[in-house]
């Protein structure tokens, strides 16, 4: 029988309910910065993709991701259905039980499905998005979760994995790739099949500035159980980890803000949300990675360079109306890249970038690790987007759009602050 | 000297701040409900029922629940009065020290007496809130949860506990009876005294639907704290219990959204609030006993059914507010009672209920400890209440409940938005 | 090589999740209780502090506190920078790495500076915000925290650390000066320096209750970590300062009401928030010196106490908008002063206190460390005010002042809630 940790195992319980705090911190995050017509719907987004995807990844989402490889492409879909001989078989993970690995996969799983929901804003279905979060769950994230984070012979001791963990060897410590540009990437081809909403050229102004604020303190407090957790232990990994995600994000925070006041001449709110979710999402893949010292470089870099990404929808035209690709495809890029060159042999990926002697090579891998998790992205989801609108239909009609999402589809307005 | 261990005490310290992100959860969930008017008010019954219980809990709340038992029916009342000499005496629950596993029950003594305040809403004094918190704490809560809570054998080597765990052995693994059960019957019976409010039978509009939606969110982070905590160890238990806890809120998520869908024709925000809080309700009990396909049932089953039980007082013409009844007696009765059919052996509570061969015994195990706790809490919540109300008086006026109770008793509005 | 205890890195991994929720606890905390014009501006300046001395913290700030000691003043500015080496090092305290540590520091040290921002509402400019933030942290927070927390010995085997920790030997477990009376001293000084608001004698009405009691809530949570993360190990002293931390805000939230009630004749939404942060901040020192009934004792005194110390503003005409006086000057200096009087030798910091037949010599120690701080981080604080004042300007103009500090700074109102 293999021996639990009983520290790892209490940090990643409690990992669990790190987690589960980005749950509401995604919904407030993206619920305040929409119009006041349209919070519920968006906050409801997030909570009916991981309703949904839970219960998939209990039935069969784990063994797609994590059960044994066919041919580095995805997982068995039926070797740790419904998870009960799973729960059973008390293996472990160097100390850590594979029921509690799996419990922390299937926040991954949910909330980087409920990320896309950023992109379309004020017009989508709720039917149609719960139908897209199930396609896209199973035929792009499992799949891709497989190629990543499914290293061989972790689940079970001979178990072969993914083709980027384990053939390609790009680094990725918490979901630059699997989380963060493979929802960037989705987001924006599900904000070309559903077109601009009638907003889009306005100046489009947050409802609710605190709730934006509050979602981004919540999702940096989680994140450390993203990127901690992501160690598997209670140990010096982890803890650098920790110390490199919070540093990237108060560097980002500082580069949005110091740029915003170049540019526009003065601060924002959302500003300061925005650079602390971009230094979060450049620093995941790199956490592992650079020195503190790099993670500030990785940060504020992110920071700096995201302020002018999410102008990019107005320059091309799509309209991803909460800047998931801005933010998350970035940003997500950009650290995957910036490992490559800032990555230090004596940080817990023990790997040499450009910048301190490494070559190119790591830098190579991790650009074809990025471009085929955003190619394959974009195009199934486009597919699966295309296919809803022409069947069901994937957006609310123009009348309903200006009257509000949430008049029309919950019957419920976010607020009733009058008193008579 | 007991040896310590340091895992399980850092998981059961996190519980303790996870637990208490249940405070402005519930605050939330329930202040977002209410009208406008009685914000302030609802979300202050929160923190009183907090602050208040947690001061008796110390001074002799813990030594009633898990002190030498009177007959199985509640404990000494002295034996750690003050929580000193339990601090020095360094004993250990299999590695967990007394000090630590007194605050986790502490925080559930709490919580569950603020529970009932969801019943009171718009209408009843603060005071008499206040005072009605302290006799339900020492005259219910105390003495039910010794029941439920205080194994033979657990706090010191040879004390006796209570009826439920020890001679009627129903399973309840973090307080379907001893929590929810418990808070419901007394929301019913204080909601029957205080009457209806005016606003009974009007459509009653959530005057904020994104606070909710984070209460819920934050409640459910802090649930992992309460059903994993339950296991008093970080292992394979606790690992298992978070399982079932997720999947059931998604499973139970989805069904009420369903439901409301075929019902009403839309889905709704606080529906899906509501949902997962059912969810969670009913697998609190059943957490270590069903699998993870018989929690996804277990979350199903309660979130069908719930949609309904919350129109019961319109049939009944009690005004149980924010549906404290619908979901916590129902909730918990539902998750209590099926584990009589969904339990597994090859879970940690090693039972099989009637679908797995188990026979009739546990369920009628189950009715019992489920029915008890509703009449007794019921009951005693009653005299309570009516005794409050014959005294001091326990309703504000209708004059004050038309300008709003914040107005009245807090001189307090919840919002002042206009910036002139 | 020191061997890590992983259920203590465990513990500290997810204390600095709980320390995180501080930051939009006190982001709420402050930015419901501003005015709507305000209540950007009032969050950002959280954010801003934290991103701020994050960065400061990894470059130079941890090695000025943790460095070795210039004859217990403040630590060497380049032993630790960048903090590289310290993570190579993978030296441990007691079992706990030396990076985890330093990022359990880092938290600390933004948090107080954050702090501060609640004296200086409605009126000061953001980047003179910013200016002060990182000279208070370097000339004032950094030398403080060495004095306090640079125990002897701790980072390195042979290392010198600070005064008040070493030679004086007051007792301070989390911080009552090194954070609460160090920001209140702060908050002061920058208070006069800047003038009253416009609004000052005004009932300054809060515009958002309900963020108010959620920021509240979230800190709470936190503060567990805070000041059972000061224990530094998952063990019985972490346990007991959580139960005292517990049931100390429980009395000073009962007590605040209660004199509140008496008082005014109402009890009030922010009363409820106040008194537990007042208790918080009274017990921050002492938790780990008091018994059970003694924090009671300590909560019940600065909660009634404070009532009264947050009207001292009107008295004595300095404009301490949120009270960082009134509640963590005074209560800092309750909580540190209490300890003389009740401290008991079986606790973790085994010192009899005045009620307990310790003598005159703990409580006089604890005045002269309590009045030190406080009389250094005023007079410095006030020189870095008054010299941003006469070089960059403190102040937005009467006009901006007058239209919203949101409006001016930021362009940027907190909410649009009009749906047309």
């Amino acid at each position: 029988m293999d021996v639990v940790d009983t520290g790892t195992t209490a940090f990643m319980l409690c990992c669990i309910i790190g987690l589960t705090l980005m749950i509401p911190g995604l919904a407030l995050f993206y619920g305040g910065m929409v119009s006041v017509k349209s919070s519920t719907n968006m906050m409801m987004m997030t909570f009916g993709a991981v309703a949904v995807v839970g219960v998939l990844w209990v039935l069969f989402g784990f063994s797609m991701v994590f059960g044994t490889s066919y041919g580095g492409f995805v997982g068995s879909f039926t070797e740790f259905a419904g998870m009960k001989d799973l729960l059973e078989s008390q293996t472990t993970i160097s100390g850590l039980q594979v029921s509690l690995f799996a419990l922390f996969q299937a926040l991954f799983a949910a909330i980087t499905v409920a990320l896309i929901s950023g992109a379309v804003a004020d017009r989508m279905k709720f039917g149609a998005w719960m139908v897209f979060a199930v396609f896209w769950a199973v035929l792009v994230y499992f799949p891709v979760a497989h190629w990543v984070f499914a290293f061989d012979g972790v689940v079970t001791k001979d178990s072969v994995g993914g083709w980027i963990a384990n053939s390609l060897k790009a680094i990725d410590f918490a979901g630059g790739t699997a989380v963060h540009i493979n929802a960037g990437a989705a987001a924006l081809a599900v904000a070309i099949v559903l077109g601009k909403s009638a907003m889009f050229g306005q100046l489009r102004k947050p409802h609710n500035v605190p709730l934006t604020l509050l979602g981004a303190g919540l999702l940096w407090a989680g994140w450390y159980a993203f990127n901690g957790g992501s160690a598997l232990a209670a140990g010096n990994s982890a803890a650098i980890v920790m110390v490199t995600t919070f540093v990237a994000t108060c560097a980002a925070t500082l580069a949005w803000l110091a740029v915003e006041k170049i540019k526009d001449g003065h601060v924002t709110g959302v500003g300061a949300a925005s650079g602390a979710i971009t230094g979060l999402v450049a620093i995941t893949p790199a956490c592992g990675a650079v020195t503190p010292v790099g993670a500030i470089a990785v940060g504020a870099i992110a920071g700096a360079v995201c302020v002018y990404a999410v102008g990019l929808k107005e320059r091309f035209g799509y309209d991803d109306s909460l800047d998931v690709v801005g933010v998350h495809l970035v940003g997500g890029v950009i650290g995957t890249v910036l490992i490559g060159l800032f990555a230090s042999d004596s940080m817990p990926n023990a790997t040499n970038g450009l910048f301190y002697g490494g070559g190119l090579s790591q830098l190579w891998k991790q650009c074809i690790a990025a471009g085929a998790v955003m190619a394959y992205s974009f195009v199934v989801a486009f597919v699966i987007a295309y296919a809803i609108k022409k069947t069901m239909g994937i957006r609310i009609s123009p009348e309903d759009e200006e009257s509000g999402i949430d008049a029309k589809l919950h019957r419920d307005a976010a607020y009733e602050l009058q008193t008579l």
